[in-house]
């Protein structure tokens, strides 16, 4: 009579090359954009308005790319990350087709790395993961590396093989779905007049909204993106770790940091990659989350004269408002109240 | 490089008949409805059955009158009352077409008023605001006026101007979507056999159920308003505020007292006008809000037979049932536990 | 002028085989849906992917089938419990047609047993539920008993009535929706490997996650079914309880427990009956469920190849792990963790 219950996968468990098709595919709703509107208050036009879509060519509203991330992310935990010591980085993410309403998304991942750890109680898992629309169409592709534990600290282990992950995606890569074209944008209804060109290279924007979490907020998006990742959930085990209350899942703070960003990038309609993202700090329910961002780089993509794309660094901090940018000092340690270091790439008209 | 968040209008920002096109258009979804019954427990079967609202004449399930406000009012705040002081009062609210889940709502504003205040820092602004759907057809007007901060207290502004807004909606401006028709109503269904006919000017009803609410609950509801004012969601700043907390959205309250009063109101099927109304005093996460509605007036609708109108007061408290009314005392004082003072108009069945 | 608020039914105004027409018929929306994923993280891919419910027959996903009991059940309250002491029962629950969005659902019941207790001051109710789509089909037929408060204990009432209900649900009285057949159904999606032959009568699964609650999560829910108890939304009036604070809608934890049960009977992909279920101790915010499951019997259906049931026993507890299943004491005492004791009946793939 064999355990019916998942124990997950152990460092020891993973195979490079391996690949895991995820189970729980999931059939977007109108309600999870309705429940994402009033986990995070995002306010990007795309996303709240059918109209507005249309305008950008779109057939309706795409859900938030960030939305997508999640569903894609969720299915992979079961499999990838339940025995995960720490969710170490991103790298390499790009979004294909976007996702609507009645899109049904699945994921599978590609064991791409391997490096068992030096006290040989953990290594290092890196997985390439990719989300599917019911057409086959990709609609996220990106890698992410975790430390997972070794059930048997004696249990052999493959070699190490450590991927070489690019610091960004190249302008080249950058997908930007072939409907999109900026026909009818108005600016008033966006919210902001700014569109990429009034954006320099190394230009900083304190977000300045603050949005305080609650258990209640963090758990059901969670759920909601079927996380199954137990530190989330149950404050009973939790009192035990170091922490000793529920930890809240990063992404959830890429949610809140990416909507409250509208206030000074309300015109940066989408999400095109994610290059990179630390989870530079956990945090729990009551801390209060502001944002500030960088313009790390601006990029023109070829044979497009109405979009163009900012690279961004958002940084998120927990009780600390971002007037003055709190990042690193000059040893390159981190502000202790900064929380997220978001590496990413976003669409924003051009003027024409 | 120029600014890009978002300071909000400041009083003396604001002119007399300027017109404001708010941002962010929202395609209204099932997922709003859904959690605007999972907030409040709202119960009126026309906007919870299909089947029931077809009974009514209508294509389907409207959204509630009250959710349609929330969104055409959230719209207005991060151009009208940013900078507010206080939010002091509504009047001549007219509700048009009903609100169906695939419509796309705009707002746009105009202001009808302007008074500085005598300390010259700050002054009271007017709007009217209209809310509209994809086919330019008005879903809500009415009007506000707000205290708004001045940011430079010696910048001229423009002499004062009030305008003069009727105390009610009078009977010939309601306005009943011309496809209801009370045909096949179910009173079993509806949850009650009172009609029109059976209420009396004067009569003051006890809603009798109390519901406590939690900050997780008001800030979703407001976050799915597309509602930014920060009073209600960053707790660190609130520490700092004479209130010590986050605020709840006044509107928050109304929903609440809305969905109490089904229980004695179980046939006004329809919010027909907002007469006027004012948050008597602040709630906050913890408060159990309880409420009572009193017939101010009983009004017979032109042409028709199957469909009266009742002018309502209805009044929600705090941490006190309602069964003896408590509203004000000889000297006009409120109830210290009053916290909204509602006048409304609703429509009702007639007895055929 | 008749008072307006529903008071409910107290014992002595029920009568022998009265039939109830419940208010508030609702249709289903995917915000139901996805609020349902969000209060409890449920997987069970036939209710998650509408490409999966494809693979067996079905037109698209369903929505739960605990989620469309709390939809039924919470029409009865106002009617039937309304002034209840305690919720003692349920007994014969079938499922029939699933339930998809846009389906509206109406509740009817009838009372088919009567018994006053010996104290005078109260009395048991029985009462059939039958819940009906738009169509009439019948989607659940439950019975439930319930301790109901006497307004005047010297109300004569009628002799005493105890229907005969079985202890569960026979296998002959099973519904299978017709529609449903294993074809490709996709193991990997589905999150498990074990089918209905794997497990053996008396198998004991300790489905390992814990959840903990929070006020606005029950609360959100229980309103969301529509179901009025005050008990689980006014902190005021429990303050003055003997629990001295909001108890937790029983449903809550049914829909707890089987999206606990996930880990371990992922393929159970339905809920086919209601065989008995008993609250066993009050659940409060704050509470972690745990949660865990005994195959009571394994049941053939008759022409079915594809498809066999299995009767379980769902325990959950608070704030205890199930890993040495906590249940009854020699004596029958329940270990003072348990908070739910569920006999219902599932279908699972057979191996082919």
């Amino acid at each position: 009579m064999a355990t019916k219950t998942n124990p997950g996968n152990y460092f020891e468990d993973f195979r490079l090359g391996q690949e895991i098709r995820h189970a729980t595919p999931r059939t977007i709703t109108s309600g999870d954009m309705a429940l994402y509107t009033a986990l995070y208050g995002t306010r990007f036009a795309v996303n709240s308005s059918d109209e507005f879509a249309r305008g950008l060519g779109l057939p309706r509203a795409p859900i938030d790319d960030i939305l997508a991330f999640h569903i894609v992310f969720g299915k992979t935990v079961p499999d990838v990350s339940l025995n995960a010591v720490a969710n170490l980085g991103y790298a390499s993410g790009r979004f294909g087709e976007p996702v609507y309403v009645g899109d049904t998304v699945s994921t599978t991942s590609t064991v791409i790395g391997l490096r068992q750890n030096k006290d040989g109680a953990s290594g290092i898992v890196y997985v390439r993961s990719i989300g599917t629309n019911q057409r086959r169409e990709m609609v996220l592709d990106y890698c992410r590396w975790v430390m997972v534990r070794k059930k048997n600290v004696d249990a052999p282990v493959q070699s190490s093989v450590v991927p070489d992950l690019p610091d960004a995606v190249q302008g080249g890569d950058l997908i930007v779905p072939h409907k999109i074209h900026i026909g009818s944008y108005d600016f008033d209804l966006a919210g902001s007049r700014f569109v990429w060109d009034d954006y320099e290279q190394g230009e900083k924007i304190d977000h300045v909204d603050g949005m305080t979490i609650e258990e209640a907020e963090h758990m059901m998006a969670t759920r909601l993106y079927q996380n199954t990742a137990k530190v989330h959930f149950d404050a009973l085990m939790q009192k035990g770790s170091r922490f000793g209350r529920r930890l809240i899942y990063g992404g959830h703070i890429i949610s809140l940091a990416r909507a409250i960003s509208f206030n000074g990038l309300a015109n940066a309609f989408k999400v095109a990659a994610i290059n990179g993202g630390r989870h530079v700090a956990p945090t729990f329910a009551g801390d209060t989350i502001y944002a500030w961002s960088e313009v790390v780089a601006k990029t023109e993509l070829s044979g497009r004269r109405d979009v163009g794309a900012l690279r961004l660094r958002t940084v998120a901090t927990k009780d600390k408002p971002c007037a003055d940018f709190p990042y690193k000092d000059s040893a390159g340690t981190y502000d202790p109240a900064v929380v997220l270091d978001f590496d990413y790439t976003v669409l924003l008209p051009k003027r024409v």
